[in-house]
């Protein structure tokens, strides 16, 4: 009957998280205060920049949460440890976002925007774990989240260091994100992916769930995009609301047509629905600051969309077959190939903007070193970060406990007499 | 074998989506811009408004979407072809409330504002939607919505050149959309709706999932009435926020009361909390205007959720058996009734408030053309959308697949081996 | 069969409901005007206060509702009836908070803020609902929820009145909603808790729903906790928000950590999940004046979470058993424990900021005799309401018809014809 059970955690997973929580305890006790004062001159009044942060705060904590509790048997898992890993992470993102400030100041200065900028970094670590969901368990999922957050912000230090850029967080957030959850899950490859996994399929409440997370990321993507271009100019925000809502609304027509295009028998596949709808979102997002014009953004939408649905359609499978790469989410097609469109869109569209040679080779040399690099370290980040995840200490379920809720979460009503 | 499913829509839905998001990004590229001037006199700045925008932006997607979901074995379909026409909706409404800005300046300018307006137009098309839900497939729902927006610009724009008036979108929304949708529904009649469909019933957990879009609809209706209030007069808006929460609290007391009166067990029918609650909403929406007391909101929220509940346990069967009018979520009874009533009640306020007879009178007489003008139009062009759409050219569901998502929907898990 | 069902409420809800609506449209269309003018030195402009309003409403209405969705048969229940309850309070709570004001000037003021307020009495009564939830009718809820609501004021006044001090909202709330809802349940102990309910139990996807309420309630609880701190200074705000921010990301570490540890499988309780992860919100919610550093507001949310998961796991039952009092939602782990907790937290840093030992010892004599006062009030109108809803002319249901929607929701689908 034993090996029946997976295996318990309860000797690995409190003591990690207990000791996490009381060393960032004791670091923010020493080297953190909250900054009570606020620049009106910076346009970040409260009033302002509060709703935009809760914004933020609902796509990392709901929309990720439901979108992943589409499998049919691991809903409590897909909402309860994405919320841990996120708390997690951004903790850990609000330290290490801060130590540059602490090495001047000598201390790290929480305020909203800080808060915002460590949800980024949060939200990075829960695409990558899209592709691993399902096949692991809570503690492998926090180590993962804190190297992943670390890489990530080591990236954007390397890169403010080495090639004097400072890009936005959106356009490294997803290329990193996706490749770093790729290695990972290529490292960790098990037997069971070979062919599909027993429970790894959807069911019709848990896609309603899913359709929920998946609207609310729709819906305040626009706050997403928005929220870290400079508030000085406006009008900059502005455009970035509106392009990132136009961007989106034709990714989702275009997602729809796609899904039935390519489907034999003419229906709508509903992951499609959760996931390409996104694409346009992704993309625009890492363009945002060449998008000038609604139908570039449009345009970004549709070849995203495009891109996305045949990628889902398609490529999942093929990097199982070809590569042994079991990528739960589609996280590729989701996140890695529409950010790559919209790096090409940005480099496009800035040469076309730039007014001599010079200016625009030196503008493409950095951009295509900026992804390159950030491809680089998010593929060594994701396979260091996967052997040590390999080892066995962390108790990783077995092949037959993948995608069910029954190996971590009590159901109490088993213990009641009927 | 072959007649047991529903027919492909793969000739005809994507040709369809993708010839139009394709016009929409041509129509776009030349014809309109992003405006990136914010103008502070207004008091719409950017962070003034982005809340209001997004408050409507989750009624119409998730609201409605969720509203929609009620129907046991409909709820993949509720939700996603809702956003898919609301997305269609809003792209188109864009374009056709802009020509007037159009032709005067040869640009549309696309702004936060007009984002909000194109959404009010979708909204007013998803009531629509309401009466033929599950009737319909998706090519029809589209193509009904791009004609129901068409209509509904022409009678704004209609009013404005022969009547000299310019109302308030709220009002005319709800009443255009449901006399939209009755009569829509009434040409399309189908057989299998003599007795009801073998399909039309909500469960247990969809009945939850459409709770929750209703809770939405009923949190974020003080914005749906307000975002158009002007904001020169920062009191109105206030007004506007303070009648309508009123009114929606009165409503919900009101249904549940009225609910449990009008059932011979004593009982509450759910349906009834998910539309009726809303009633008050809508009335007060229609009459603004006209609302100065917390009384008088309050009085029409009662009224309104008086009439919706009793029309919703009495009428939906009547109209059914006396006039062959099938009406899936009873819009006559949400949106119409509680609309035509807002409407007398703004006519029996205003003219209270009036000073003399004459501007009374005058009033009286504007107010009444205006809504025997938009019931006309709106009745023409549902009669005129119902023909179309019965032709057989775009491949209406049999009877038997009605309210099922089976047929439009991959269910992934089928094709797994157990 | 007559005695298999749920006693009818015709006679009972409806003539309630009704009465109680037409008495506060009546009281309200003389004593209250709503407040259009808009005092810009407040800092509390239409634009800034609004999301916040909207934040808590949510809450209230959405959070509350669905995180009383986990019990499988009584989903319905605890979403609508939390809805009619919280509107019925707010309305009433408007009237009592505004006594004074009517007092002084004949007139009510009927603003954002006034809402606020009285959704803060409301979110009282809720509390209290959840020590309640599935062995009362919605009559008895109505009741109790007027009865709590007029005991809530009363305490602030005398509060005022007697020690001459008028603490933060947030303190009381959760103290007295606890503990009037613990005396009521103990009030109204049934046999049928001897024992557990026969239907009290959580299902698969009702869980996900109740999760789907409690991440509402965790996302937005920074403006639950901030939005009655003082608009002069801007700063205190953007601290409570931080501080809260901080505090609930703690307590959902420590919960899942605490939950794992105290269970002999070393899994998660999904319940845990749902309600620990607040206890952090309400206990710096409690304390939030005094908390001025991160560390602190963190440290008292693990502490919370601690209290909070280890008085789940052990003390429900323990209660149960050895005082009769059956606690449905754990409210005194939930809201209680962690609310005096915030409170001990407020004691000792308020001490340890005070100057001199006078002004200690005079602020610790007034904060004890604060909660002690409050305790008892609470303690007292607990009794008094349990000993009125005990009457059986509110037609309790029976032991076997508790936790069971059937006995009060319509389901259609029974009546259709298959």
């Amino acid at each position: 009957m034993a090996p029946q059970y997976a295996p318990s955690l309860r000797s690995r997973l409190p003591p990690l998280l207990l000791f996490l929580q009381t060393g960032f305890i004791v670091i923010y006790a020493f080297y953190t205060d909250i900054e009570g004062y606020v620049k009106e001159r910076d346009g970040n009044t409260f009033s302002n920049f509060y709703p935009e942060f809760q914004d933020v705060n609902v796509m990392v904590i709901l929309g990720f949460g439901f979108l992943w509790t589409f499998l049919v048997r691991y809903g409590f898992s897909g909402a309860g440890f994405n919320l841990l890993v996120a708390v997690v992470a951004t903790q850990c993102a609000v330290i290490l976002n801060g130590i540059d400030s602490w090495y001047y100041r000598g201390k790290i200065r929480i305020n909203l925007r800080s808060l915002v900028d460590a949800e980024m970094c949060a939200a990075s670590a829960l695409i990558s774990i899209g592709a691993v969901l399902g096949k692991t368990n809570p503690v492998q999922l926090v180590l993962m989240a804190l190297l992943e957050v670390s890489g990530f912000v080591l990236n954007e230090w390397l890169l403010h260091t080495l090639l004097k850029v400072r890009p936005l967080k959106d356009m490294r957030l997803h290329i990193f994100g996706a490749f770093f959850g790729l290695m990972l899950t290529w490292i960790l490859h098990r037997d069971g992916s070979k062919q599909q996994f027993e429970k790894e399929k959807f069911g019709r409440k848990t896609g309603l769930f899913s359709m929920l997370g998946s609207i609310f990321l729709w819906m305040f993507w626009p706050s997403f995009n928005s929220v870290l271009v400079d508030a000085h100019t406006p009008g900059r925000k502005l455009d970035a609301v509106c392009s990132t809502y136009l961007a989106l609304a034709v990714s989702a027509v275009t997602a729809a047509a796609l899904s039935v295009l390519s489907s034999p028998k003419g229906k709508v596949n509903l992951i499609h629905m959760h996931s390409c709808i996104l694409a346009g979102g992704v993309a625009v997002g890492v363009s945002i600051s060449g998008v000038h014009q609604p139908w570039e953004a449009m345009a970004i939408g549709f070849t995203a969309a495009v891109v996305s649905t045949i990628g889902f359609r398609y490529l999942k499978n093929h990097m199982l077959r070809a590569f042994q790469c079991h990528d739960t989410c589609a996280i590729l097609s989701t996140h890695g190939l529409p950010g790559l469109l919209g790096w090409l869109a940005q480099l496009l569209l800035q040469i076309r903007d730039c007014d001599n040679h010079t200016m625009a080779i030196r503008f493409a040399v950095v951009h295509i070193c900026t992804v390159l690099f950030t491809i680089s370290l998010s593929v060594a980040m994701g396979i260091i970060t996967g052997l040590l995840l390999k080892w066995n200490i962390w108790r990783p379920s077995q092949d037959r406990k993948c995608f069910d809720d029954q190996a971590f979460w009590e159901f109490p009503r088993l213990a009641v007499r009927k």
